[in-house]
């Protein structure tokens, strides 16, 4: 486990958390950091200006992502699952999942021909 | 920046992928993960039971958090945030936001009493 | 069309909105909403109480719950859908999805052994 | 309360529901139908292109803005909102809000320079 999850654990466990952590308030938790993120790039349509904006508000995003891991780590420390191990496991599925082949300088959204060797399987 | 941040920074490059990396896709593949997570422990009240469903179906979570992970690693990349750093700084805020006397076996809803110091100061 | 909907369309029309109204920024708008509302119940785990809060701050709820009807109208101008016929489908559906014998007094949540006639035909 | 809102209520009620419908589930429920529509919009940036493909699954569309009313009219049931009522206040808040000097032609994100009298007066 990192150090960062570690942490988390301990911070929650001094506080005597675990009778507030239900997973439903955790996945609210990580919905209401996206909410607050959304902010800076509303209704703006270029993708030059978006990044522009999120560049220039680089403690917002910072604030929101740390955020998210925060209530991530929570999460995992529910139900003992080690984060690196999460995401290795993603990294490998991806690898699998979007070959390059198939996937350079093409998205993969299904309703617009993309492939998704996920959903090939299913 | 840590090694799976790196990866996925790559993984992303080598796919020339940064045209359909605008933030509000990113956002919203955080959203949906966090919807197929909810389908675990929906309805159910018991938080003992919620613990045990996510326990017995870890794989699933384990899924959506490394998903999570990636989507974060994504956002963080695209306007120069290092992911360790902004854990960094929630823990050290979090630290000041929820002192331990005002915190520990309670919540910090402020709706229901709860104190939380990121609201004082407004 | 109700004339909520309608209503709402003018609204937009007038300030030529629509150059802004990516679905995209509409799905994190509703996003957001969830995210405001997630305060009132956050870390409360009593069923009794969380329904009190909300009762008691009712002007809240009212916001968000109008709030997210705004974006589902300006969604479902930009797609053509009549939102009333929407809702008149996902009932129809639902009572076909819940007959009253398998759900009487029984969540659906898959998972934990809830009937869901959606699933059952994949 | 429009008849909906009345049916959907009458559809719990027969159930026995109200013990699975803490506003948590019916907040991530919300987020959920969120998660799936976003499938529908991913990856795509020319929003010419995403109306068309919201248009062409409109169905899709239709299913998502259905059960978001659904989750909705849970929620307002829960806590004595008339959804109705709740719009109404919605549209009037929003004529304060956006004046149309101020926002024809403009959006109304704060960090791109938009207006937004909500926040002017905090």
């Amino acid at each position: 486990m990192n150090k960062y999850q570690k942490t988390i654990k301990k911070f929650a466990k001094e506080r005597n958390w675990g009778q507030f952590h239900n997973p439903k308030d955790l996945l609210l938790g990580v919905v209401e950091e996206i909410g607050e993120l959304r902010n800076v790039v509303k209704w703006e349509q270029d993708l030059t200006k978006l990044r522009e904006v999120m560049v220039k508000n680089k403690d917002e995003v910072e604030d929101g992502i740390g955020d998210i891991y925060w209530f991530l780590a929570l999460l995992a420390n529910g139900c003992g699952v080690d984060i690196d191990v999460a995401i290795e496991k993603t990294i490998a599925d991806n690898k699998k999942r979007f070959p390059l082949k198939d996937t350079k300088d093409r998205h993969t959204n299904r309703f617009l021909g993309g492939k998704d060797k996920k959903y090939d399987k299913k």
